[in-house]
């Protein structure tokens, strides 16, 4: 049986998604309870592959249990929960296609990226927010974060050494809001090149500071270049929000 | 020199406010910045002794710097800040009299205890919300609230074993209310005793499942019997928010 889950998680304490011999992941602590709770080795497969430090508000991950259960379904969330540490949830379990793949068939993926930006330290947004001192504009960062919308290549906001066929995707919204003392970038599109969303937020913080001009945008995207764009982002501020399937 | 210095911290990952031989805690971390900042071992004194995994977002401290010093006082909190953890910050740091005793010249203090009430657990409030999945009625908590009001002995609601001259304290004002899936509960007074919040905290969701009746409690304080009142919340929940002094 296949089972789709809904997780959600604070990745803080984990060095990312994946599994990695000597650090903790999340996909290691999902497939440790797993294994607890069905008597079994379980294949897990996440949607996305996030760094060290990123968060997940929603993330998606299939189950897949060799032998048969007689766990109920709706019974699977809570004993999960149950089983893994307190800054991983898992918010619902349902049954899915064996052929269903919760990466390959995402279609829409939406990221926000949150900067604390206050002279002051937060010490609860610790880990979970890039603290910036120095005064943001976030209404010049909005207009600068509109120029990602579309599709485009995006190899200048990907880190170098990725290997994908193609560094094309398309963005269907992007935009920045400010909360209080917390400014946030929000952007979906059908999928993003490995580091893009922090790569994007250092180029608008660098938009803000007058490093780089608004009308620059449309060129460095054009160019190609890693090297025009702005610096990458902390992992910190960074959170998966939404996948969506067709 | 004698300075004031006003403190945040995320109780989280200490095991509370007083130095503890084989524990992190939050005067150790701060004794050790200011060794560190001011080349000597400085006396520091809090306001009051935190619980482990307790939080503050507000607290007084003195660092008492026995040698002369030329570091511009303005200077002080953004050095500090850079030498402590990031889940302590110092908010700013001004001098002070010799005289002046953080814990024993302040008037009237402030709590807060956060109760995450939610069936699903929210992975980014682990250790700072009392995690409580069946539905809490923050009405009838907040009639509750209002009983303690007043110049009362709180024997009742003092864990066993404190000795302190007086068990008598004046609670200037205390309520419930709910912001979305939380339920804070807020109360100022001139004074708590040992676990006193988090006590009355148990002791408000014991009235809200109809464990303990509402009209029971003033019973309960007057009979100064600790095991009439609810159980003791855990210290994830709680932050101390406010100290005024005279």
């Amino acid at each position: 049986m296949k089972y789709l889950l809904t997780l959600s998680y604070c990745g803080k304490n984990y060095s990312g998604w994946q599994v990695q011999s000597n650090a903790p992941t999340v996909q290691a602590a999902v497939c440790a309870a797993a294994q607890t709770l069905f008597g079994c080795d379980c294949a897990v497969s996440g949607c996305s592959r996030t760094d060290a430090g990123v968060h997940a508000v929603r993330y998606y991950a299939t189950v897949d249990v060799p032998l048969p259960t007689n766990i109920p379904t709706d019974a699977i969330a809570v004993a999960m929960c149950d089983l893994l540490p307190e800054d991983i949830s898992v918010m619902s379990a349902r049954t899915c296609d064996e052929s269903f793949n919760a990466r390959y068939d995402a279609v829409k993926k939406t990221y926000e990226y949150h900067i604390y930006n206050s002279e002051q330290r937060n010490p609860f947004l610790s880990g979970l927010a890039w603290h910036y001192r120095r005064p943001l504009d976030e209404k010049l960062m909005d207009c600068a974060a509109k120029h990602f919308i579309g599709e485009k290549d995006f190899s200048a906001f990907c880190a170098s050494g990725t290997k994908v066929k193609s560094k094309v995707r398309c963005i269907y919204s992007s935009g920045v809001i400010r909360e209080g003392d917390t400014v946030i970038f929000r952007i979906s599109g059908n999928g993003f090149l490995y580091n893009m969303v922090r790569i994007i937020t250092g180029t608008l913080v660098s938009i803000s500071e007058g490093k780089t001009d608004i009308d620059d945008i449309d060129r460095i995207i054009e160019s190609r270049d890693r090297l025009l764009a702005g610096a990458t982002a902390p992992p910190d501020g960074l959170y998966l929000c939404e996948v969506e399937y067709s």
